[in-house]
């Protein structure tokens, strides 16, 4: 099958830069002696997490334990879920992933380590836990002295095997947070195993912080707009790309592609939601379900109706979850037809 | 099974809420003689879009020829497609569909009728193409000279049937322009059977217009906190809901819900991400993929980790299309899990 034969909007996978992205993130962590654990979320598919550790990675991340399922039963044993399984629905069924599985999960509350407990004690089995710890970005995570308390109640846990801290980003920023729960911990005679890092951006720094020992980054693979304008990536590196069609052109200065929020996600970058690849001064100004509404007034050419153009995305993950398939492309060539076999895996 | 049962993030749609939500659209069309003809795209659920036909709509719409082909699979046959459908794998397998279906499609430009046309041609059809109408949302549409010309060449192509004027939105400030087109073609002898309005808050003002004759709506059916703000709905009129969990609780006036923009996709009103029923001065200010980052400063009382709540989310369609399932339940009790036939259906 060639490109051209894809009915519009397909979101095209370049193999070639994907693979160059795999092997440039593993020689990273291999060059500063970081493990390296991809986040499965950016791509959802086992066939791709399979080449990430082909390539040296230790093992994967997901977010959720119905993703894990999914890349458990494509024989990938070694996953950490980064998030606080919460209920007893979730629980069991991580227990039950984790009796076949070299699975670890993380907890900011002694709400969460109780609810770990008891389905490890149900279950019979020991469950690696982290401690996730708060950062800069305020999101979730133990702020210092509570997560020393937890990284104690865990280790004291008979269900539970304390597995280290987990940290997100790991900006070089958090890293006297990281030192003073260390400190804290080798104080009190707990060993910690593992210091999990995480964050695209954060990897470019993570020789800043030599107590991680791992690093977990999704959206290398793929790499996207936010990415190119945060720095991280080069246009060059941006493996994805949403084939679409100028399906409407009603006035000299705009024009709306079949690719909308339904199809590149909602998220916008300094005012735009993408990158056209053929016209790079055209801006995508506005996104409805079904259009991308487009401002040519600064192009010194402009498209035709039934023209297919190529848009980068600005946010790769949110867009691998609104598609059944990805196309695996090499020039003209589609060399692989990818189900994305863990979307709207939410539980 | 329970309400209670389900894990999360879960969709529940209220049963009753949504069926008043039906009658009354339905009655209000009633009211003032026009034919109702629900756009799917807010439901993407064959089911759902019978309860709609039972209460009187002539038909549905669907943005692309795939979620058709999922309604005409489920025996809905009267289905229109207000959209430019362009490229001959998809004006192939659109006369195809409109061999077996009264299908209506439109067109906004010469280039897209003549791949309509080649089309029909090939399948031996004649096919009803409605000229889409450029309004004041400056989207796609011709503008009022481009538009009767249309009229003209659709009219006189012998593999198509014109079928009228597509408005989208049909607020009362595009009357003139509906006018406008229709004195020129009853002034070159082109009747027009149909003039289709379109939008939820148009439909509240579509007596105004009355050169309507049909009337297209979505989001009316669920209703969601985007459609409450703009005085479209009542909270009470709310039907769709995300059962969510509060997974960390790190420092006093902040939580965070295992719900983010994967669940509730990331559309915002007014600085939030949709409007949590139990605590209505919280803010979710934020969110990420798998989180809701909500604000409770403005909150008297606080949830705890593991509490469930529930969201009205801003935009519903964009919801649907992330799910694989949506739950009906009536109070306490799930009475039907509808698969999302038409999720993810970009061609």
């Amino acid at each position: 099958m060639l490109v051209h034969d894809l009915d519009t909007p397909s979101v095209l996978i370049d193999l070639d830069i994907m693979q160059r992205n795999i092997q440039r993130m593993q020689a990273r962590c291999d060059d500063i002696g970081l493990k390296f654990r991809p986040h499965i979320k950016t791509h959802k598919i086992p066939d791709i997490a399979k080449m990430q550790l082909e390539a040296g990675a230790v093992g994967i991340a997901c977010q959720k334990v119905t993703e894990a399922e999914v890349f458990a039963s494509a024989g990938i044993s070694n996953i950490q879920i980064p998030y606080n399984i919460l209920g007893p629905q979730k629980t069991r069924r991580l227990a039950d992933l984790a009796l076949y599985n070299n699975v670890t999960v993380s907890a900011d509350s002694p709400t969460v380590v109780a609810g770990l407990s008891e389905a490890a004690d149900a279950m019979g089995i020991r469950l690696r836990t982290m401690v996730d710890v708060a950062t800069d970005i305020q999101r979730t995570g133990a702020l210092v002295d509570d997560a020393i308390e937890l990284a104690k109640k865990i280790e004291a846990d008979e269900h539970l095997h304390f597995a280290g801290l987990l940290v997100y980003p790991s900006n070089p920023v958090n890293r006297p947070v990281i030192q003073e729960i260390l400190q804290a911990l080798d104080g009190v005679g707990i060993g910690v195993d593992s210091v999990s890092g995480g964050g695209f951006g954060a990897a470019l720094h993570a020789h800043e912080v030599p107590e991680l020992t791992e690093l977990r980054v999704g959206t290398y693979v793929f790499g996207d707009w936010g990415s190119v304008n945060k720095g991280w990536c080069s246009l060059d590196d941006c493996a994805m790309r949403i084939r679409a069609t100028v399906v409407s052109y009603p006035t000299e200065d705009r024009c709306y592609l079949d690719c909308g929020s339904k199809t590149i996600a909602a998220d916008r970058w300094d005012n735009a939601h993408g990158h056209i690849v053929e016209y790079p001064e055209a801006r995508i100004y506005q996104l409805s379900e079904e259009h991308a509404h487009v401002d040519l007034s600064a192009c010194p050419r402009r498209p035709q109706v039934g023209e297919i153009v190529h848009v980068i995305p600005v946010h790769t993950c949110v867009v691998t979850n609104l598609h059944d398939q990805l196309y695996g492309v090499h020039g003209e060539a589609v060399e692989v037809v990818w189900p994305v076999a863990a979307r709207g895996k939410v539980w």
